[in-house]
């Protein structure tokens, strides 16, 4: 019996989206306000999705502390009330929500083992959000052609 | 590396269901209180989700300016602030929730060409919500059988 | 046309985690606070989502009144307002919200005839929430590799 | 010791703004798209607040089985599904939300004898909602002077 | 300069809604599906306001943290995941979330010391919510006559 | 006939707290990691309460556009997308929620002539939210003695 279970979290930062392979006229361009010089900043929601075999002893999929404290050390703490320019991450790729959810969802996914990480949702503001599931060649979610 | 962007926008109309292939009857039994003459409305939130590679310069799986200038112009211009009954779309096509979002689907499906519009999700209330991805013979959506 | 409907429920109820195949230090090492002698309760929020062909006359997926008649008498009735561990159904089996989802998927899948059930969502919070559909060997969700 | 309860509603109605007291070009300055022949809808949610002593023999403000009745048949009956516009309380008052609230304060103050109700508010989408208790001269809310 | 600053915390619990004062027939009649013998539970989310002078050295009203670790110990520590009925407190009072803000409030407006506790308001379901700020003869709320 | 509407508004920024007036070490004790060098930010929410007479002839009490304009304007252009410590306004003022709250306040109560301004009510995050109402000694709040 196999189940999924969605956790959601909240951290605050900022970002400039600015890309050094294009020039400031570019950037402006296709960065809009977002482009700014001094950044400006977001309360992002995540969303990490696990799934797997509903423990018959337990009657659960996942140990919630497990992973609080895994996402916690390893995403909360890198991430929440950071500058994400000034990360060493992002020195040469540029902090969008896409790469910052494709990141959290390679740490989670490489480093978590209690169970398997099936996707990462980030909201970026209520009107935004996307989901990074890895890096297979994927179908086209949520409704699948078979 | 492909990412999902989930983009939600809002628009209020109003709409009576009756289906001129019906009686009277049959519409008040059907239907209910949304068969009323006079129609009634909703804030509708529609949420609209593309696929794509993330452009390894940009960060971006969409340029989000092209994409509000598409919804705006055909989708919320078309139906914000409507009855829509009294639309051509719907003089012979009963305007529930569920024709609504395929028609928004099909409109953005075939029209957006920035990037693969992958689904189409339409609340009616917050109680109920409704979502398309095509005509295709479909699959049994987010938890598939492979 | 295949669309999908979700449709959304909310009801009250209190649970105790404790499983009788563990002892009393292993219960509280792995329910925590949850394993608290006296229980504690949620609001449970539930959305049941089903999936079918839009009716060409009547332009829907399923008659809500009957969905939600189901619903009341199945699921709302049964588990709102009470004490889930001194039902039947968790004598034997832990109340956890992954054990509720399952159970409550199998009484719709089974006994609602007039759409197929596809998926059913149980938020414990609004940090929780579980998803089950049907016991099939399952894929990864909504991004899948296809 | 007194204390205020507030309860939540919902109703969708449909609804046109339009003056019989001005011309259609200022019609459509003042109203603009709400000024659409046709109408267009909105998911009101409603608030109404009331405030008591706390009963000591049952820990309540108000039994909340009454004011359901209550606003169930005077308010949500009244205006839940409907075109306002045809409405004989607004053939010749314009159906704002404004009007709306105080109308649905008004049968409130005069009509519910189980407890004193206090306010009502309107929410017309997310962004727009409206306050009204009643037609004495008041003060500016929320943060009074002393 | 005066401001009010409001947070926001959540716990949950299980009541159940019975009065010693009454018989087995009246319990049932006033409390409905709330007097079920053994209980049932919410996501009670707490909101505490404290107003007060902003400090001209820090811009701030309170130290968030210090308001923190008083609701943290005193109250959620108290009451989260605890079925409300097995403590002194509701030995002999009913525990309905009017008496339990109630004490909440004397709890904060009697302890906390780093500001002055305005009000408190406590959200039993999204559609219940309770507002207490202490024993005085208090006036109308919000719109005050003047 | 008084009533009260109001409107929300949403901007991202970014802020980090630090005063010129205290130690490297009391900074980061007060603070916390808000205290970061290098800033994070949030999703502002903005809510603007204007209070007036329904006018008889348009059934509004206030124009929103106009409002829309101003807000637009004089706040959104103002501090949307910005780091609030490059900003003239927060050369010698901690960036706090608080201070950014009373600006508004200012601006609005100050300059918008459609209606009168009667409160302003920010969220940094769904957890924190800050009032300010102006300058007078206030009373309690919602619930005041009289």
């Amino acid at each position: 019996m196999k189940a999924h279970l969605t956790r959601r979290y909240r951290f605050s930062a900022s970002h400039r989206l600015h890309s050094t392979e294009m020039s400031e006229e570019e950037n402006r361009r296709v960065y809009g306000k977002c482009n700014n010089p001094y950044g400006h900043g977001h309360n992002y929601a995540l969303e990490v999705t696990v799934a797997g075999q509903v423990d018959a002893r337990t009657g659960m999929v996942c140990d919630l502390v497990e992973l609080d404290d895994f996402v916690g050390r390893e995403v909360l703490e890198r991430f929440g009330h950071e500058n994400l320019n000034t990360l060493a991450l992002f020195e040469h790729l540029v902090p969008t929500t896409e790469n910052l959810c494709a990141e959290i969802y390679r740490v989670l996914a490489g480093g978590f083992r209690t169970a398997a990480v099936e996707k990462v949702r980030l909201e970026e503001t209520m009107m935004n959000s996307f989901e990074y599931c890895g890096d297979a060649e994927l179908g086209t979610g949520r409704c699948v052609q078979l």
